[in-house]
Order: C-alpha cells, then sequence, then structure tokens
C-alpha cells in the first residue's frame, strides 16, 4: 500500500485526493494547505487524513511514499527537490517547473534517486488523446502535415505565468505524447491587455525537421469556450473536439490528389477527395485514474512514467521559447540549438 | 445607364454578370473570355451581350464605360492600367495586385484620370461585416482588444499565389474596413506541404500602435469547413460565423473587471463579468448587389469607393509583408517603415 | 429527343424548368402560367422556349411528350387528367391530387392509357435518403423499432391546404420509399392558431403491422428550422439532420442488450450498448437531375417510375386520414380498412 | 434546525443528501436504505449520519422533522403516507404516486395535518425555466401558440413504469409551472418493442381551453440526446436546450403577421416577421439548492410549495391519462371529465 501526502488543496488538489482514495494500492494519508478553511474542508471530507499547515510536514512524513504536488508552479521546484531528497516519488502538477533549468535538476535528482518523478499531463491519460495517438503511430493519418489547435474561453487571468504556461502547456504536452517528431523551432505572438498583468492571448507556431508544422491558439478573454484541434495528415484527417460529449475525435477519409489542371487555366491542379467520417467509440475512464493507476505501476516497477520528468522538461522548454518569441514579436527561437547548448 | 464589360468567365464573373444584370442602372454589353466553352455559355445565358476573345475588345468597345476584371491576379495590373488608359472605370477583382507596387501605379493612374477604381472585397459590403463594423464605430464593443480569424476548408490549391493571397485576403479586406487602426507589423507562419506548389496553410499575426492584435488562420487542406471570428473589446465580445444560416454575429455582454484577489492566494485577480447574449437582425440584402449600386453611385458621383484602389493596395501590402514574413519563419515585418520607405 | 410542356413558373416552376434544361434527352418547349410577369422571366431566362397563359396550350402542343405540373394542387386532378387524356406523359407536383379518389382515378387513367405517371417525391432521389433505404434494405439497422421525423420553421401559411399536406408530404414519402412496411393506421393531432387559416401545427403517428411506429412533427410556426429525423433500429440507429452541410447521415453502432439486473433492485435490465458513430460519404448530385433522368428513363423503357402514381395515392391516403383524425383529437383512422373498402 | 431524514440512496439519495448537507438551517440525521453496501458508502461519505435498514426507523427517528423519499415511486405512496402520519413533513421524488387516487390522498392527509407536502419537480426550480415562466407570465411571449418537447436518449429501460413515467413527468411538470391554462385533454401514442417491458417511446398531445397546444417525445432509445424545447408565442417564441451549456433558453423576435396576398395566387397570406435573437443570462445556482432552501421556507412559514402535493396530483392525473391513452393510440381522454367526476 503506497502512502500519499498531498500537497496544496486548492483548485485541482480536490479532485487529486478524491481520485487516489479511489485507487486500489494507495492511501491518502495527509494533506498540506495554508490556508485554514482548505485544511477543514479536507478535514469534514476526510477525516481520517492528516492535515497539516507546512509542506515539509507531509514530505518529512514516514508514511508517505509519494508526495503530490498541486500548488502554483513557482513552488514545484522546491518541493519536488525536497520530495526527491527525502526519497519519495513525485507528482508534480504542470508544468514542472518554471524553467528548463529547475526541471532538468530534477530530472538529473529523480535519475540519481532512482525515484519516479511523474508530471500531470493529464491529456495523455484521456481516451480521445490515446485514440488520436493510436491513429498517429498506425499510421492511419499517414504523414501528418499540421496540427492546429484553439483552446480559448473566458477565465481567471493568472498572476504569476502568462496565459501560454497556463492553458498551451496542455496542447504542448499533447502534442510532445502524439506526434512523431519534436519541434526544433517556435515563434509565437501574443499581447498583454490588462497594465500589469501578463499576456492574455498568444498565438505559437512550432516548426519541426520535416514539414509538419504545429500551432497553438490560447486566449483567457473568448467570449465562447473552444477546444478544437485539427490534425490534417495526407491519409485522414481528425477532428478532436474535446467539448462535444460524446464523438470528441471524428477521422475524415479525407485528403488531396495531384491532378492534372484544366488546360485553359494553364495549371496542374492539386485535388482533393473525400470520404466517409467515422467517430471511434471512447471509453468512459476517468483520466485522473487511468493515470494515478499508472503512476502507481511506475513506482511498484520502477519504470518511467509515460509523462515523466523529461517529458515536463521537453514542455518548459517550449514554455520557455515560446514565452521569449512572443515577447519579441514572433522571432524564431530554435529550440534544437538550446538543447545542444544545454 | 453605364455600359459594363466583363474580363473573365470562370468562377466569379457569372455572378458578376449575373448581378450587373440585375443592378438597376446599368447594362452588361460585353464579355471577354479565352475559353470558347465559357463564351458559349454566355451566349445562351445571355444572349444580348457580346461575347470576345480578347480582353482588348472590351476594353476598346465604346458602349462599354466601366470594366470587371475577374481573371487570375497575375493579369489585374495589365488589364486594369489598358482600362484605365482606355478611360474606362474599373472594378477589379481581389486582391488588387501581384504586389504593392503595381497596386500603387494603379491608384495613381485613376487619380490622375479622375476615374473610379473598386476593389471587389466583398465582404465588406455584407450585412454581418456592416453589423460589425457599427457596432465597432458606435463603440458598443468599447476599446478592441483582438481580432481573431479560421477560413479554413478543403480546396483546391491555387497555383500562382499562396492560401494567404488566396484566403486571407478576405480578412484583410474586413479587417481594414472595420477595425478603427491600420496594422504596423507583420508576424507570419505558414508550411507548403506538396512540393512545387505555395504554403497551403499559414497564420497571420498583425501588430497595431495599440494593444489591439489581429491573428489570420488559414488552410486549404482541412477535413472541416470554417469561417469564425473571435473580437473582444473590454465592454463586448463578438462571434462571427459565416456559416451560419441565420445569427451570423452574436454580441457577447462579456468582459473583465478588475477585483482584489483572494487575500490567502496573495493575487490581485482579473475577474470577469457574463451577461446576455444578443444575435441581431440581419437583412438578407445580397452583398454583391449592394456593392454594384455603390459602384455606380461612385462612378456616377466621382466620390470614392469604401473599397477603393487605396484599400486594395493597403490589403496587398499587408499580403507582401506577410507572405515575406512567412518565409523567413515569422520574422516580424514593419508595415510603417515600408510605407514610410514608398 | 423528349419535349416538356410545364404548367406553372412560381415557386418550384423555374427549378423544373432548369433542371429539364440540363438533363440529356429533353426539351423544355413550353411553359404556361396565367401571371404576365412570371411569362416575361420565362422568356428573359429561356427565349426559345413558347411561353402561354393556358395550360390547355401546353397540354395541346405536339411537340409536348411530357407535361409537368407545378400549380396548386387543387388544380393537379384536372390538369393531369387532361393531359393523360391527351395521350401526354406525366410529372406531377407532391401530392398528387387533393384526396384519394382523384389520385386513384389518375392512376387507373394512366394504366389504362399505358403513359407514365411520376409524382414529384423528390426527397427519394437525395443522396441521402437512397442511402438510408440502403440501410434499411441491406439489414444494416436490423429490425426497425421507430422512424421519428421534425420539419419545422417558421414559413409561409398556406391557404387551401394544411401543414400536413405541406410538410409531412415530404415525411410520408420518404417513408413510404424507405420502410419495409406500409401504415395501417394513423392518429394526428393539431391545431389552427390564425382564425381561417388552416392548422399550422400537427403531430402524425402512423401504426404498422409489427411494432414499428413513425411519428412526423410539422410546424411553419417555429422560431428554428429543424429537418432532423431518428431511425432506431434493433442493431443500429441513424440520425438524418437535412441541413448539416455535409454528414447529412450518420449512423449510430448502438442498440440494446438484455442483461440480469441488480438483485437488489429486483427487476432484470433492458442494458444498452454504445460503438462508433459513421457518417458515410454521400455524393453530390443533385437530386432534381437524378429524378429527371429516372422520369426519361421510365417514358422510354415503359417502366414504373420509383414514385409513380401509386406511390402518390398511397401518400394521399395516409394525408388524407391524418387530417381526418387531425380534427378529432386523435382518433385512429385505420388505413386497411379503408383500402379494402375502396 | 430542520431534521432531515433521507429514505433511498440510490440513484439520485446521494445528491439530496450532498444537497441538504449544504443548504443551511437542516441537518441530514438519518438515511435507510435495504442495500448494505449502499448504507456503508453513507457511512464513509457522512461519518456522521445514522444508516438504517427500514425506512420505518428514519420515519420514528424523533430528530427527523421531515422525510426525504427517494424510493422507486411504487412505495412512494406507503412511505409518505407513514411518514404524514407521524407528523413529518415529507419531499418525496417525482412522480408523487403510482396513481391520482394515491396523489390525492396524499394531498388530503397533508391539509388534515397542516404538513408540508412537496414532490421534486426539480426543473422547476432551473434558472432556465423560471426565465421561461417569467417570459410567459410578464407576456413577453404573447398569447401562447404551442409548448413541443423533445426529450430522448439511450437510457436504462425502467421496469416498473413505461417511458411517460419516466421521463415526460419532467414535461408535464414544467408544462404545469409555466403556462397559463391547464390541459383539459389528451391523447397519446406509444410503442414497447422490449417483450415484457413497458412502452419505451411515446408521443403525448395536451389539449387546452384555447388554441395552445402541447406536445411531449420521449425516447429511451434514440442515438442522441436530445433536451430541446419550442415554445411559440403571437409576439416572441422560445428554444430551450438543456445540454447548451450556456444560452440555454434563447428568445426569438418572430412571429406572424397578417397581409394581403399576391392577387396572381388569390390568396391572403399569413407573413412573417424576424427579428433579434437574445439569450438571458441565467445564474448558475444549482436548483436542488433552490429547491431545497423553499422546502425548508415553506416549513418554516406553513406555505404551500410551489410543486406541492396538488401539482404532483396534477402532473399524476395527466400521466394516468396519458398511459391510458396511449394503449388505445391515441384515443382523447378528457381530463376535466375525470377531475369533475374525482
Amino acid at each position: 500500500m503506497i502512502g500519499i501526502g498531498v500537497i496544496g488543496y486548492g483548485y485541482w488538489g480536490p479532485n487529486l485526493v478524491r481520485n487516489f482514495s479511489d485507487v486500489p494500492g494507495c492511501d491518502v494519508v495527509a494533506v498540506a494547505d495554508r490556508r485554514p478553511e482548505r485544511r477543514s474542508l479536507v478535514g469534514r471530507r476526510h477525516p481520517s487524513v492528516r492535515t497539516t499547515v507546512e509542506a515539509a510536514d507531509v514530505i518529512a512524513d514516514p508514511r508517505v511514499d509519494a508526495v503530490v504536488i498541486a500548488t502554483p508552479v513557482s513552488s514545484h521546484y522546491d518541493l519536488a527537490s525536497a520530495a526527491l531528497a527525502a526519497g519519495k516519488h513525485v507528482w508534480v502538477e504542470k508544468p514542472i517547473a518554471l524553467n528548463a533549468l529547475e526541471a532538468s535538476r530534477l530530472v538529473d535528482q529523480a535519475d540519481r534517486a532512482g525515484l519516479t518523478l511523474h508530471v500531470d499531463h493529464t491529456f495523455a491519460y484521456t481516451t480521445a488523446v490515446r485514440k488520436i495517438r493510436e491513429l498517429v503511430v498506425s499510421d492511419a493519418l499517414g504523414q501528418i502535415y499540421y496540427y492546429d489547435s484553439v483552446r480559448v474561453n473566458l477565465g481567471l487571468f493568472q498572476h504569476d505565468v502568462d496565459v501560454i504556461w497556463d492553458l498551451a502547456v496542455h496542447d504542448l504536452s499533447i502534442i510532445d505524447y502524439v506526434l512523431p517528431e519534436k519541434p526544433v523551432a517556435v515563434s509565437a505572438t501574443g499581447m498583454a491587455h490588462v497594465p500589469g498583468e501578463p499576456e492574455n492571448i498568444a498565438y505559437i507556431t512550432l516548426f519541426f525537421e520535416s514539414s509538419l508544422i504545429a500551432h497553438v491558439h490560447v486566449n483567457w478573454l473568448a467570449p465562447v469556450k473552444v477546444r478544437r484541434t485539427l490534425i490534417g495528415g495526407d491519409r485522414r484527417m481528425v477532428v478532436y473536439d474535446d467539448l462535444e460529449p460524446s464523438e470528441k475525435v471524428k477521422v475524415y477519409d479525407k485528403g488531396i490528389t495531384m491532378r492534372p489542371g484544366d488546360e485553359s487555366t494553364y495549371q496542374m491542379r492539386v485535388g482533393y477527395r473525400t470520404g466517409d467520417m467515422w467517430a471511434p467509440q471512447l471509453d468512459v475512464t476517468e483520466a485522473l485514474r487511468t493515470e494515478g493507476v499508472h503512476f502507481l505501476e511506475c513506482i511498484a516497477q520502477g519504470t518511467a512514467s509515460l509523462t515523466d520528468g523529461r517529458a515536463g522538461l521537453r514542455v518548459v522548454e517550449i514554455l520557455e521559447a515560446a514565452s521569449r518569441s512572443m515577447r519579441e514579436r514572433g522571432r524564431v527561437i530554435d529550440l534544437e540549438a538550446r538543447r545542444c547548448a544545454a
């Protein structure tokens, strides 16, 4: 039985505590939060769980085998590092850390200690994203041409991170999981509309070795909520709409064909073909449960998590580069160069 | 009675001929097209209209007061210039010309000759776009924060121009008509997926003096057709979906508010407010008819068209800069500098 | 070459004239309409076609082999009967006649004369409805449980017929074409909201020998346009939405299963299973063209039209019974009894 | 502080317990359920609540002031009657009882005892339905012509009640709350497709004194989930879509106008006018909480609940009549006559 200690009982913490209470093979034994009303909420909901003010108490608790960190991103590095130093496995919310340097230190520290370091890239555990990955890996889509995501809504402005770190992190973790290549450069644009606040709208383009191109649009200030991704392959194309109650993933048997053009227009034409559309049935398993089970398996078997510290690092590298490019009005930032230099 | 001569009876020409046949105060007297089957189609549909092989015949026809040019963009400059030289008013399809130099020459030529030079930026004549402009001008939206357009579908690849020149031209002409400022810089990214063909997917960011930001996504290779624009103001926001059979324009009484944050989270919060949504009734007048009547009025009264050669030039300047930026992976191109230098 | 004469150039007539002009193997030679402005419209659009005031002139015209009747329903019987008497084949708009008696007389008359009598049940010629029929016939849906159609919009009130005759006629003709059984009884309810006008909202239930049940909801006074049909089989189910630009027909691999219930609730449970959804690609061939070609084939080969007078009669029998039931607040009317008595 | 005892902890019971735990002014003190695993679930979630096997224990518990009954409908009468006899206020799930006789006895019993008898017609407490009632009462819609509801999905078959009692009860309770008149007659059709099981598809028409007509379509065997109501008035019309995440209620400024017809068609025309559409902002308050607060107020002040036993009785009268009509293929059942006779 794995003992779980949770640090942070704000927006996401309750879901984590509830989820680990349900997952077989583990027990939530302690929760830390500085806010008394959050601790008393834990007490009412989970009377048998220890509540503490200090994160250090959770980390030091001998019944705690794995520390789950659900605090603002600025504290991720210190808490995760302390937990690893105490010999605890770590589950940390996304993004893993404030910058690539912190992230890579955590990766190294976990490696040296032989501990599981898992980043909560939840979407990688949804049945929709797993189906998409399956379609990519099985070559059902053919060569991937583009990945285009829109993730906008009217949402709370974050204070400490811009909209890229808050929203695009989801898309970048899906891209990291789903696409066959890693990006080599990034160009981003965006704008801050509220003085003193970070950028609330952003557009990110990712370049790859091949002609694959990815684009992410995130916005805290949209009148409607949109969660829609288009993926174009030379064989089939996908529309993934996360707000659809069912049929989240639609596969279109569409594409282009080369054909001789109308001579009178003196051009060769790229034609297109259209075929059936197909929406595969998706399980209704909750992603967080799948992810919790996976985390425990990684701990038990000593295997790397699907979304381990390295995945967290790759995502943070792009987040850093994208934010920088955005502040320089789209100047392309080479990701490979930075990796080589690192 | 204004005599109309039409050059080019391909995809759009038939609509123009039909429209000018219906608009009171003018008469279509001649149509030129090099393709015999297109000329014979004109003959069957409009037996009284003269058909010719050579555009020059239309331009030279003494009954023709205004020449309508609906040919590939590469021929726009030569045909429009010849028509103006012959003392004819000109209606030219968008974009006005292949580059800003050609466009500015046409503007100068029309100015000197005192002739009407009109560019067919059709969307500026739709009831939906006019309603949006009215909302902007009347300050119903407040300060405009962003303009975000998606215009994608599975479409025929153009041979001579990239997807920016084919599709984004619509958005740029709407932006030119609707927004209170002109862009000062552009950054674009995109990709060509078919060897030997132009870019088929592109993302364009426009920067302005203020914090306004505009973004256009165009794609010839999307599995679904999307024509959706989000416009965010500090007072209200708009969703404009051109594929909606009714309710194309929806106005959301939503926005942000500043409020003190939850102290325990140590931050000031940008809150948001949500209110009613409202879809104004839009006339069903066909845009092309409104535009045709406007063109005749400009000729009759010697006034500038709403979408005159200068508007066409402004759009082409951005198209040129966007294509260049795209080929340099998003390098920002300063539009003001270019204008000063010109 | 079959000579076509068209009677009535109102709402639908222009589509018929345009269509028969395009269909190979026939020629529109004459059009009758009492209204001078409609005749002059024919003149402008189709200079070579003879226009006349009197329908009788079209029927008598020796160049006319087939008469197309697109007039109000009250005149269908007289015109069709006169055309058949003159030895002409007949295409008549739906519904074929004002009552079953008239309809059966036309069927007899055409039979005796060996002429083609075709009713314009257009939907039977759409690719969507044909795909649905194919799914039914191939047993892809299994045993059909129900057919449920909603056909509502804000439309012009008809003066001479109620909403059942105006709108439900479409659904009844689709049902006649698609379903494996013919209805044996009908119960309908409805209401007239405008004094002196016919019923503008109606609900029709059709009963069959088996447990199949069909229901049609029609309404001239709805705030939104809906054209949606649900078809449930024990193997698969269909959603047919005629307003979808693409994917009009969606096939759901869903159904029920029998399983033992939760004992503590003391009941057997009918469970359900859900699977993939699939939207077959549909040709974009225009239905009217397919139907025109079929009509000419029937004439040439002397075969019965898919939607011949008998189909027209069956539909009118149900229309009559439904209107009567509606006026008696849902009293069930036995269709078989009426047929036997006839 | 009102003591609440809950009988039945199946599908809906957990929501009731959770809700009454949150509503100020009351305390859940006991929960009865025959199933040990349900009782142990209560124990884990609400350690301080007494759990019992027997409903009688809850009713007899002196700390219990109000009994909440969330058991199958067949037990509603006995349990509610016992609770009232014990001097307890009653909240009973819908429908109130298996037939009108039982329902009217409960009404009488509660009247005589001076106790609150409340039926959980939850929709009457949603912000959407309250907005619709406000639109009706304020005459914003004008005279109501029709009320049309579709409530279909792929759902578990009930064993003891047909689809009318399971699903249409929601619509009938909304109709009872929202419309200005009570129905005077009902005609229903439907079908059972699984041998030995009750009807799984049904269509109900309600007639009123005026020309108002209401129709409800319910179906346990639909491939898609639909929850859509159209309400037509002579001034405005409403579309209420309960599945819309926001904008559940849309008000259309549309209607009909009388105008002289086109003379050549020899008819008067009922025209129509179209105007803006408007979606009022709706609070996000949970209906169950509003309803819980209302229930406590009714107890405290001795006032009748908005959805009291009489409302429950009215709904059950229609359910009874509708089921009977359905079994007689739509025979109209007069509701007034039954009431007079009662």
